[in-house]
């Protein structure tokens, strides 16, 4: 829709029910404010002074074992803890509530320098497998309720070390933007009888107009509401709740379609693209939940270059998401990126 | 509460029925992570490359008045139009509506150098003055529902230009975090027959526990649910739907409480304090309100130092916003700090 595009207007997010706000337009404004630096230097595959690397000592005291595969341990300086007395708390307005919980830290690799896009889809593979097995574990637990896998990816998104990990905060209750989408997905399941994000999924892959890459199990799109400006959405074609349903074949589907979108976020500016990813999956709650859908969505801050970020700030954090291109230009750019990584262009 | 306050917790945000995550053990954690720049440059008076100082042409080709006092303009590079084409687009599960709107630059002051803590009470009490103007005028446009009214401060904050100035985001739907609060105004107004803000502070008013700074009309506190470090809110001590029910009186204390907050934040880390403000009103859509009660908030990025700020980033994107000092604890430590600006320091 050409003349829509070209104009402000705001969409949807279905899995929220929130709008954003697009200014298509806006782009065309010249940026004087703050760029960020970028580090271009190459990492060595193992360094002394790393808190993540094999056979090193952390800040807590410990010690890493000399892991060869992905390694998972509890953070050593968790923000949520596991003995955390019970308490709830009210007085007349104020109302608070004590939150048990377990943080732990997904080295991706024992290579300090292999970022996703840079690993083997096998190795990419034994990494969801790990996330498996965690959010099986940990979501075992009776008091858990709800486990978040997300990666901070570069300083520009909070990463405090270089190595290539993962997080996972598990916790007694279902945070807020978990359970935005249950409601959503609740409501088009008891209305519809179907499942919101593959009808949704159904929608696009006829229009083909936001898809950036697609295999045999997966597709990666931008979504239709998307907020960040090259934000996307990895979401498995059969309606899965969690990860844990994935068969090996979907697994390894999965790896391989992080690892060529992770590729092509690289390739758009030539730099280790920064990002926060997540998987929002049923929460474990005990309840059966087939009206979810699990996904893995990025949202990555860059918008101009490699150091021109967009700031989420006064209108964003007062009124709404607001974002400057449209989903449908962010999905053709991305799309017509290489699939090799740029830093093993030989030519 | 001692031991609740040492453990981690949620807590309810009561204007916007969200919970937030307290972890107030967490900053005992080292920070190898990104450290920001800080511009200790003392700014002149006026720049001839500034766009928005007196007398200047911007980027559009426009001219400046001479202006002596606080100015407001239309956005050269809006990101709402005035004359957006009405349409309304559904395809299935994709939904958009065209947005209408008007966005203004608002110059705080014709001296380029300027911040509000520099500020003269009399000084602010104009740009005040001049807001009330915009919302009104604005407001009164038949097709617009919602002003919105925010100062980006600080490069951190996206702000391009350092010249002191915010900026007035009016348009025809309500956004998302003011149709939140609405609601939440509405359920206490209907429930209790009473406003829930001014509940609110009276309860904070008796217990004295996050007030920052008071005055015979304001009152600026770190509320119970505060997400951002040191965020503070200003609320008038009578429920005013919106800040053109400002008897003479109170504008001039709410200049002045706006004076003495800012120059706090400056106190904190003897920088020019990064910051995004908002200014939350009624909607203007043709409704009488008697609910709502306005109020100013400020979003500070800072947690540590100068250069240390708090990412809300992986879990808070997809989980919840999450804290790592205590209200109470950032509400003590302002209280404390001197009410002269550090600038203006001679000793
Ligand atoms: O309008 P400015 O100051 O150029 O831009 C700044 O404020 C806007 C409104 O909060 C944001 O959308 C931009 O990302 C930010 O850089
Ligand atoms: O745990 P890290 O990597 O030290 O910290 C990073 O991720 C956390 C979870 O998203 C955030 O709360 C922190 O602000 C961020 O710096």
């Amino acid at each position: 829709n050409e003349q829509f595009n070209k104009n402000p207007h705001r969409r949807l997010n279905i899995l929220t029910g929130e709008w954003v706000l697009v200014s298509p337009h806006r782009t065309k404004r010249p940026w004087q404010g703050k760029t960020e630096e970028v580090n271009k230097e190459q990492l060595p595959s193992y360094d002394n002074k790393c808190y993540l690397c094999p056979g090193n000592t952390r800040a807590s005291g410990d010690t890493n074992p000399e892991y060869q595969q992905p390694y998972s341990f509890v953070n050593d300086f968790s923000a949520l803890l596991q003995d955390s007395p019970k308490k709830d708390f009210e007085d007349g307005l104020l109302l608070a509530k004590s939150e048990k919980g377990i943080c732990k830290v997904v080295c991706f690799s024992p290579n300090h320098s292999l970022t996703l896009p840079l690993m083997k889809v096998e190795d990419i593979n034994k990494v969801i497998l790990l996330w498996k097995e965690e959010y099986k574990g940990l979501g075992a637990l009776h008091y858990i309720k709800h486990v978040q896998i997300f990666e901070n990816k570069g300083g520009m998104m909070g990463c405090s070390n270089p190595h290539p990990h993962g997080q996972i905060w598990a916790q007694e209750s279902v945070p807020e933007e978990v359970t935005k989408k249950g409601v959503q997905f609740k409501k088009h399941w008891d209305n519809k009888k179907s499942g919101l994000l593959g009808d949704y999924l159904a929608q696009e892959l006829k229009q083909r107009e936001r898809i950036v890459i697609e295999n045999q199990h997966f597709v990666a799109l931008v979504p239709f509401w998307a907020v960040w400006p090259y934000e996307t959405m990895i979401i498995p074609k059969r309606k899965l709740r969690d990860i844990t349903h994935l068969s090996e074949e979907e697994t390894m589907a999965f790896a391989s379609i992080v690892k060529g979108l992770t590729t092509k976020y690289d390739n758009l500016f030539n730099i280790s693209f920064p990002y926060s990813a997540g998987i929002h999956q049923a929460p474990t709650d005990g309840e059966e939940h087939p009206e979810w859908h699990f996904h893995m969505t990025f949202y990555p801050p860059l918008l101009r270059s490699s150091t021109v970020k967009k700031f989420m700030v006064g209108y964003e954090m007062f009124a709404n998401p607001q974002r400057d291109i449209t989903a449908e230009e962010a999905a053709n750019t991305l799309k017509n990126l290489p699939d090799v990584h740029y830093s093993l262009n030989t030519i």
